[in-house]
């Protein structure tokens, strides 16, 4: 594993200087020049099927229409070898290039993104949420242990726990607040009903592109080459649930009613130009040797800029933008590698599959203004944040909604995004009749 | 829903004098009487594809050849409506029954039990663990927190937490050691390696039918017909990497390397004579109302007898049969009936869909000889169990073999099993070499 792994290479398919014949893409402040190529599924109205698109400027390329591909089957696709997905990117981008000759033919194969339905990206088999940005772990911790914010195992055990995979949805689904116990400071019994402190976690997603067998770990030097791509990924949560049942086996009903997944994968390719070398603050144990490489020593973390919007309804009837409540970056909020991730879960046997999610956790950074998670902007609820308008929140309210997004720019590059994930909070279901 | 729901009537089906022209349903011995009829999946040597069958004796009924069903896809079959589920056990009992017209053309639709290869009995799209058992709650508890064992939310909070899909296999499959991460007592850095504290976990599996809306709960009166049917559930369990890692959202590798399930899927149909009612200790508080019913309090119990049989390498070469080293049963062992698991699971709006696995949790009674675990047996390795021809265990060694087994018996009924959930512990993998 000297040689530098495809997924690595800068090569002609990132110079920033290219241009394409779709001319929004060309725009400066799009999210998918053709320097990105995220790979996504949709379907135009009255189309019940998936099928599988590149996002290009404000339209999608039909890979099949295009003759790229002969399937609609997106996990499939995933699993590909690093050498025929680098040969797919390399053909997406010389035939979207000004002058390509494939631009007469490929131009049938485009729809206006405005157009379309946007779905889950694939199918998601299992999902797994890490806890990885330290900042967050420490704030949240802080909460509920001042004395002891991190625990022990925080710097040893990229630390993370099952989720459900039944209730992802994609970008522009809403979803209804849930109903749940929850204790109240000084009560002797729960209460039931909504949920009383909705929250969001700003996160990334890491789609599994190829498998491993079940009792083969995947050594930490070949990790990445199971990593098909990222997205951005809303982990909504109900703290006052979470705080009384997750103890003692973690989160379960505070974290399964939905999870926002944006529908666009930004493969690791169109990721390389955003590469930076990974280490670990000075005093910090390293990493056991099955979470250490030189690789990812070199170049483990990824400088993705991201953020959080805001927009109530009455912002919304106004007509006024949403606000940003929060920024952060991926490389400084995070304490652990995605490569480290994939050698993690795998390390006791465990099979992971095309498709699988990985959330990352939290990514808050550590100044004011960087929590991903109302649950820090507001210190768990005690001090408002003050919106446009002259609103506050505490937690999310009913008619809310939350838009994350990513960002990658860097000198000598051309910028890159992720789109929107976004969904809006509807009102809880009313109660079901008591039971005789 | 004052009239009774059909899988709780005992009808012609459930008849302890029907005897099968299946000569082998006809001995006492069998877990599969034609009382029983429980669904699976099988194929035979050099057959790819996945069948389902019922198993009837020492025989498996292949539905598609008996002309009962046109598909393959258990998913599918598993979503049926209680009227039609209902249609097709009586027309198994009828057709299986001795003097049956259908005699002749279902005898070529049997194939031996023996001859076939048995599977996962659907395809798992989630799996949730739930930790219903008691006292398994309590001895656990106390070996990490003698003071206090029981959290304060138990009595409250069906406790649940989501476990990993990919890795579970079916019965008779054999599964590696997992290597891992403890923190060995008074080390003040984490060792890796071989899982040294491996366990198994005595559980029945709930196996969901009929889906639900995501934000739409399923009310209590109603979560039984959410159920297709049950199996035995084999949760192993690495206590040594569990107890570093479990802090603060719960078990992760120390669950995810394997589980096994049981083959047959024995149906709420065929389990309504073993109903009892379902009460809680006195002083205890009365479930949340979204949680509680009249006819779950009149016969949301059931009533399985359970089992726990180990043979090492060593008795396997001797020839020696497995030993049996726990036994219990659920209907005491379940501080939470299935019903309130399904209503707990989707009231905040989670989305169940067919063939969704609801792991118990371990189904240990009260007394001795009655622990689930070997955690429980050997009070957290503390004392050996010996076994017959004079070796002795604290956990599981490689090579081991566990075997769970079920099975009701009551008096006016014919008595039904589970068939067995077997795996065998293999060597953990090498290491991977050191990173350099």
């Amino acid at each position: 594993m000297n040689a530098t792994p495809l997924w690595l290479q800068i090569d002609e398919t990132h110079d920033p200087a290219l241009q394409s014949w779709v001319a929004s893409a060309n725009d400066p402040a799009t999210d998918f020049p053709i320097q990105n190529l995220p790979f996504g599924r949709f379907r135009e109205p009255r189309d019940g099927d998936w099928r599988i698109g590149v996002a290009i400027g404000d339209q999608v390329l039909d890979l099949r229409r295009a003759r790229l591909i002969d399937s609609a089957d997106m996990n499939r696709l995933m699993r590909l070898a690093p050498e025929p997905r680098h040969a797919l990117r390399l053909a997406l981008s010389r035939g979207l290039r000004e002058g390509s000759a494939s631009q007469a033919a490929w131009t049938e194969a485009l729809v206006p993104m405005s157009q379309v339905e946007l779905g889950l990206p694939c199918q998601v088999g299992d999902y797994t949420d890490f806890y990885i940005g330290i900042h967050h772990a420490t704030r949240v911790g802080r909460l509920f242990r001042p004395d002891n914010p991190l625990l022990p195992n925080y710097k040893w055990v990229p630390i993370g726990y099952h989720g459900r995979a039944s209730s992802l949805i994609p970008s522009g689904q809403d979803f209804r607040r849930p109903n749940g116990q929850s204790m109240p400071p000084g009560a002797t019994e729960p209460r039931f009903g909504p949920c009383q402190r909705l929250d969001h976690e700003l996160e990334l997603g890491v789609l599994i592109g190829r498998p491993n067998v079940m009792g083969e770990p995947i050594p930490i030097e070949r990790a990445e080459e199971h990593v098909f791509g990222l997205t951005l990924f809303n982990d909504w949560s109900a703290r006052d649930v979470q705080a009384w049942e997750y103890q003692p086996l973690g989160p379960f009903l505070s974290k399964n009613f939905a999870s926002t997944l944006s529908p666009w994968v930004v493969t690791l390719e169109a990721l390389a130009p955003f590469r930076q070398p990974f280490t670990r603050p000075e005093g910090d144990p390293a990493p056991l040797p099955y979470l250490d490489s030189a690789q990812q020593r070199a170049s483990g973390a990824i400088d993705i800029g991201l953020e959080v919007h805001l927009q109530t309804a009455a912002m919304a009837e106004r007509g006024q933008a949403p606000a940003r409540i929060a920024r952060s970056n991926f490389a400084s909020a995070a304490y652990w590698t995605i490569a480290q991730l994939v050698a993690h879960h795998t390390v006791g046997g465990c099979n992971l599959q095309p498709g699988d999610l990985f959330g990352t956790g939290t990514l808050s950074g550590p100044g004011e203004g960087e929590g991903g998670s109302m649950l820090e902007l507001t210190e768990g609820g005690k001090r408002a944040l003050e919106l446009p308008g002259g609103e506050t929140r505490t937690f999310l309210q009913d008619g809310d909604t939350v838009i994350l997004k990513a960002r990658c720019e860097r000198a000598g590059a051309r910028a890159i995004g992720f789109g929107d994930c976004r969904s809006t909070v509807l009102p809880a279901p009313g109660l079901a009749p008591a039971a005789v």
